[in-house]
């Protein structure tokens, strides 16, 4: 509960309108400059980085007239994906999930807050996800300057959402790796993994499922913040959404059977053993024993003093140990 | 997404009505054809084979009016199975899943657009399936001459459908081969295998699920694309659905099945190892105990002096070697 | 798809009404026969052995209007249990189950359709499953008479239905009786069993579940087809339905376990194995040793020069094997 | 199908109204006493003992208008609870459940009609179940005097679903119990009583699960037969059904992890033999080679003259025997 | 059913208004003082410790008009959380989870009644959970004191379910420690530790899962206790409650692969040990034969009469010996 780092807050504003002049950045770096500053293009959208600045959240929920437990969940990173519709504005809650270099899955809090007129975007820390939305509403001719607020919010969820789609691929990969692993070899570390990605999974489905009712709920929109027009591509993104989720199951049901097949190629190998020992046993103990006879101390054993004796029993323990080796050689038992 | 393969893209016009001459079949080969061209009969189908020239696809789109998500949507290849009313016309999503030479399941992306007067189909490769409907269109006598545009999407669909059958029954029999060899003797190639059915059950699922959806969307079908007497045959089809959707379930409780009996019948052989390898040291130890005891060089050990010792001992480990071995074969121990 | 054997046609007509002689069975052996054919009293029971003679079908289909899909479901024999309603009659498709001398559970495809003052019955073969039905129907005393065709139609689902309660019974004491074999004893074979129990238990569900939608829809009844009077027994097969259902459930529960159990009682055994070898292993790996240790060729041993060495010997070997057999014995190790 | 014994039925009429003497109390034992008996006050109970006498309800049904189907439904011992609301009754079915002095759970058909002022109960044999609640209607303050014969139900519903929770609690006991065995050491008999467990959950299951339904048919009562003051008392013992429900779920997991207990601690167990035998195997194995080396007939055996050679071999064996064994206890392999 | 300790009953009386001095904090002690008592301020919160003092429960029942089935659900301390909506007031049914010193999970009942201006909670024992919220009132600039008793309702709610916050997180660092102890070596206590989980899961789970319900059907408010303003805050708390039950879910799911988890590292040490054995006797089993083979007593045995035999013998065997042990090193057999 609370921010989870400390990077310094920095407020991103972009006013624009349909006109091919209507487009203005601005950048905030104090409080004051933001409290007095007047709009001059019909659609803003704020982006602020980083939670840490308490006051500055305060600031632009009081400008904007969030209510008291929106910030809560703005500031609240654990904060399951959800939309909740207040009077004169939409809030939604998102999970931003992203493969790091080191091939980990982590997720960073995103909040949206979609007014009539007016788009605020929360992330935890600076990273560029929304920049190639930036640019595109740079140019007079996209559809993110001919469209809305309603829009925007779109092409931000799109964006979100898309992201989930490489996550589920690496864990694919990751999935196809340990089989792979696994069959030419099972051994305890492929235990540890496949229950780091069990984890890993979780840790996903915690994001995603919930898109699913997020999606719904947008899609219905009693209080109509979104244009027809619109809706139809938040359609497509709940499309998606249904999509990844199927995906998301399917790898669920492949990383149980990983474990399934983990246990099966150990009684596998364990009955390999086995055979193995019973093979060494069948072959050595006979010749054993016949070694053993010969060592008695009887004083009538009439082979004892026959000239090739010795050497009649060392070709007959040849003879029953090579025997013995290739018959289970022919029944492949080693 | 985008197109997997770059065959070259191909339009075939069909367009017929009611009348016995009613019927013309027009070949494009470049764009320019295409856009001046104007039908002469009330109904149309347009098939498109391969989708790699997009240029075509834009003009069809803008042709027809086709929202620039649909023709995101028909060059989507992964694209899950769907319906999308949009207005003025229907965007049907589908998979169309066959059994090649090698046994193998692969499947394809079509897409079915239906308007009030007009057929759009786009698959990914000039496969013949939809001939023999191209070939009941010619018949001035059949149903799909009598009936409009709604019918035509039926008989698409019934034949899509209908795959799925083929497929499903491939796959019981693999598994019922997989079942006679499991049983026969579990070796790990069989887990390879079974791993290897589960992929494709799921592969398959993904197309003949969302089937359900699409036929019960059609069924609804609120903007009345369908005419009531094609809703019959809807019906029909959507009951197919159904009976294969079970089959699917069936299948994989099947699959699953499998394993456990993998797992038991390996069980199975490590217990007749197991008794193999007690019964061979119950055997050989007390005779190697024996020829031990006789080999030790004690000075008083009358049994050595005896005339008959040497062969005493030897019949007596013959006894006690054949009894314990008749008695393991009497209990059927090996 | 199709007919599965040939037997010829029959086709048997009973007409009947409230009045005491309003009853008459009428036997048709050609087409023409029936095509002429005007019935006397208000009620009709038209019943068809055989579904091989495809020209008799289309005949009945022509004469009481039936739609083409109609025909196509009572042809086709692997037709999932449904009901759909068509403009002036209802079509219920069922499976009839039975159990054959072998024990063996085999089903049959039951198609029925309801008028206005119409049944018409299709039988895969000519089972004397309705006798008893025909029989009452002759009784002018009899709730048969006195209802409409209604009534009629649900006497044959309660019949239908009914056999049900016998498949599963005998499907629990197969149940039961393998429960009790494999508690006295796990092998393969048990295994084959159990496997077979699951496959049919898929194939009853296939044909008891989809009953209560059948049942559902019944209830429902928007087009009106069943009396008030008539929906009271239609709720009680609804029950038996839903009873059986859940009894199939538990059954299937139970057949899992069975699995469980039989690999529980495996791992049993293994480990009974096991502990055998490891008594065998600890009793005569000392006494070998012993032997072994006097067996050797020193010059100074002086126990070899002992007069009852060799004795003393064999006593203390004696004595240890015993002491062993009798604590593990005590331990109740084997 | 039928009474499963045959003790005299016995019908007993309890007629009360609201004022302080309004209370009667009659015994029935032949047909015609009851026939012709008109009762004097307003609201009347009869409660009939054992199924056996046929006519007796035949009678009773015809006197308060009951259907066949309820009367069969009254006799089928084996019917799942219900409600049904018929025209001027509703019927209700349950099943009595009781833990005998064996500890083993049985249960009772019970039939309870509704009318409106009167009740009639139908029991499977004469337990004291209802004692109490006769007891109670003779006091002219008791609630169920002051109220109708809604309340009589209610209180007859709460007393039988009351058992359920005896029931369950002495299945969490013998669970628990069970549990205790298993971990302080596994064997076959456990298995046994785990699968006699699992039956025993699904009989109490088959009757408590369909309670939830019943509730929740009473509480919505469309045919009104339940005053608003009551309704409240009903959706109290609907809480007690769910919760019932709830704890039977979680005993059910409870079972179910049995059997994976046991499972592990076989393979515990089976661990700790293998190990005994390795570190057996371990011990003897190289102090039979050195008594097998000594025992080797060459000439040239430097050691065999030396004076101290046997004993040093024996302090050697014994030394290697003690440290191996000490080293083993030191690693607790056994 | 019944009070599980006899606490001596305390109630304390808050009363309350939007004034700055409208505060005042009322003792009873004795039953009288209460029944006289009148309130002050208009809204009332009356808190009852201890439930042994049923002549008090009464008394409040009869001053705030509860139903009877209300005060017999606050002294049932195994009570199902509910909300019941009775004429004039809403009855809340709950259970307050704690860890305690020992790290074990225990749970409280807690019942709490809200009418138009007033709340009444019962509590099993003084337990200071609501000291915090009784501080804040006594601020007379508190959201508690301008909002009426509906607010004060959410407070207490949100409070119980923060509760469930701390208690999942304890539980999820007990499964990670197990999880390593399970990983770094299995044993048996491990199983009884994995047992106990599941239990104190499915205790947490019957305190947690029914309040998705509870919060559901206050947010629906039919009878409209709480206020369009408070709405908002019961949404938030809704939101809590299936944030945790998602966490309980994918907690539960982890307990469950733990056992697997432990059966595979079970059946890897087997398979370890059994390959220990499997080398040791490959090891030992030639070199006592060479050494059986010498200690036959044949007369013409050349080796035992070179020079070096013996030597070259010993010097054989530690080849062959060596030479094994360097070879399964190799292949990292133990």
């Amino acid at each position: 509960m609370g921010p989870r780092d400390a990077d310094p807050t920095l407020a991103t504003l972009i006013e624009y309108g349909h006109g091919a002049e209507a487009f203005q950045e601005t950048h905030f770096t104090s409080l004051t400059d933001g409290e007095d500053y007047q709009p001059r293009h019909p659609l803003l959208w704020l982006n602020l980085h980083g939670l840490a600045n308490i006051d500055l959240l305060k600031v632009v929920g009081r400008r904007f007239g969030l209510h008291p437990l929106v910030l809560e969940d703005i500031l609240n990173t654990e904060q399951r994906p959800k939309v909740e519709v207040f009077n004169g504005y939409v809030f939604i809650c998102l999970r931003l999930v992203s493969v790091n270099e080191q091939g980990e899955i982590c997720s960073e809090h995103v909040s949206i807050v979609l007014g009539r007129n007016y788009v605020l975007t929360f992330q935890e820390q600076p990273s560029g996800t929304f920049n190639q939305i930036r640019e595109g509403l740079k140019s007079s001719q996209s559809q993110l300057r001919r469209f809305g607020s309603d829009y925007l919010v779109y092409t931000l969820l799109d964006k979100l959402v898309d992201r989930y789609f490489l996550v589920l691929e690496a864990l694919s990969e990751r999935c196809e790796d340990l089989d792979d692993a696994i069959s030419s070899g099972p051994n305890p570390a492929q235990l540890q993994e496949i229950q780091a990605l069990r984890r890993t999974m979780q840790y996903v489905k915690r994001g995603l499922w919930p898109l699913r009712e997020v999606m719904n709920t947008l899609q219905r929109d009693e209080a109509d913040f979104f244009r027809d027009e619109t809706q139809l591509y938040l359609r497509d993104v709940y499309d998606h959404v249904v999509q990844m989720i199927e995906s998301g199951e399917a790898l669920r049901d492949l990383v149980n059977s990983l474990q399934d097949n983990y246990m099966s190629l150990q009684s596998n190998r364990m009955n390999i053993e086995m055979r193995r020992l019973t093979v060494l046993t069948t072959i050595f103990m006979p010749l054993t024993l016949i070694a053993g006879i010969y060592g008695m101390n009887f004083e009538v054993m009439p082979e004892l003093h026959w000239r090739w004796g010795y050497f009649a029993v060392l070709g007959g323990m040849a003879v029953i140990g090579l025997s013995l080796t290739l018959y289970f050689r022919a029944k492949r038992w080693f």
